[in-house]
């Protein structure tokens, strides 16, 4: 059984990460784990515990702090959001695939606390686009849309931190871009040694 | 236009890289090229200059490694075999990827005479089955047989040596592997700079 995959997937907001992990997701279901992140902040209506978050309490969130119980966590206006270490480990010594949809600042912590991780950043077709899809949402103000777009110029000078960009053209053409880098790192030389120590071992 | 794509493809013989880049050109024709040889051994019969290999004096070949025109070269039973840089470096830039189908000591001889380069190392699922691929040829005598399989022994333990290991368990898989490597790789973040430019020059 070779080691599964962890992919830590990051973009700004309206470049598609989502629909493009969704479709990722559909297609390869038995393969592919989507992290839960576990979090302080109370649950909101429809959240469901261990789907959306897992909801707990800030003393036992920071208990796990100390134990190095996170790969990456962080705190946003008061509460601590964090992904934990234990089940995204049991789930790629079981060879599953782990996607990890975090920010960039999520996955810059996972590049410190890990050596393995594919590191990808979804960028969208154009700046325009971008707009396009934000303001399709129809919930943001004026306001709020200029912060978003400083923001997203801003996390694009972060690409250069991941190893592969895919630009979301159409979300097919991203989910098979995806797709793509999944099947090439499992021919990465590192990770075919099962297959040849075999190939070695075997009697003619 | 972004660069084309150099790849180095090696494999003992018998693994069936000859077949999976005949397969992947078929495919891509338009945007892939096959590296021809230099060699000052004489043409055999149906060999076409410029298409098999161009034929040279051993005086020209040999002014041509003083002048460093070759990206590997290698002396085998008396004859000088070699790529020529100007060409490749031709395709690159014009946005064409190269293959480069070639034996493991012209690939460590790339590696040591650029830095682009995806080396990859073709497989095959057994050791019975690259057995029963080279009887299957029905050109082989016990004794080069037995020569042969030594040989894809030593071989095999070149493949560290390589990005990407690729088993050829079937022509379709195998062809697939190399088509999501080529596009992962051009997903590399490095690869991808004139679309971040691009993106990030975008007025609003």
């Amino acid at each position: 059984m070779n080691r599964g995959l962890l992919l830590v997937i990051s973009g700004p907001s309206g470049a598609g990460k989502g629909t493009v992990c969704e479709a990722y997701k559909t297609n390869c279901g038995n393969h592919v784990w989507n992290s839960v992140s576990m979090t302080t902040r109370a649950p909101r209506a429809g959240e469901v515990e261990g789907e959306s978050y897992y909801f707990v309490t800030r003393e036992e969130f920071q208990r796990k702090i100390e134990n190095d119980e996170f790969l990456e966590f962080a705190e946003v206006y008061g509460n601590f959001y964090g992904t934990p270490r234990a089940e995204v480990e049991k789930k790629l010594a079981a060879g599953s695939d782990v996607i990890l949809e975090i920010d960039i600042q999520g996955a810059l912590n996972v590049q410190e606390n890990t050596t393995e991780g594919i590191f990808i950043f979804i960028l969208p077709p154009s700046m325009n686009e971008l707009k396009k899809r934000i303001i399709g949402r129809g919930s943001e103000t004026p306001e709020s849309l200029l912060t978003r777009f400083k923001s997203a110029y801003n996390e694009i000078n972060y690409v250069s931190k991941y190893n592969y960009a895919i630009t979301n053209h159409t979300v097919d053409q991203a989910y098979s871009d995806l797709m793509c880098i999944v099947r090439a790192e499992r021919c990465r030389v590192t990770r075919v040694t099962n297959e040849i120590l075999t190939l070695k071992e075997e009697e003619l």
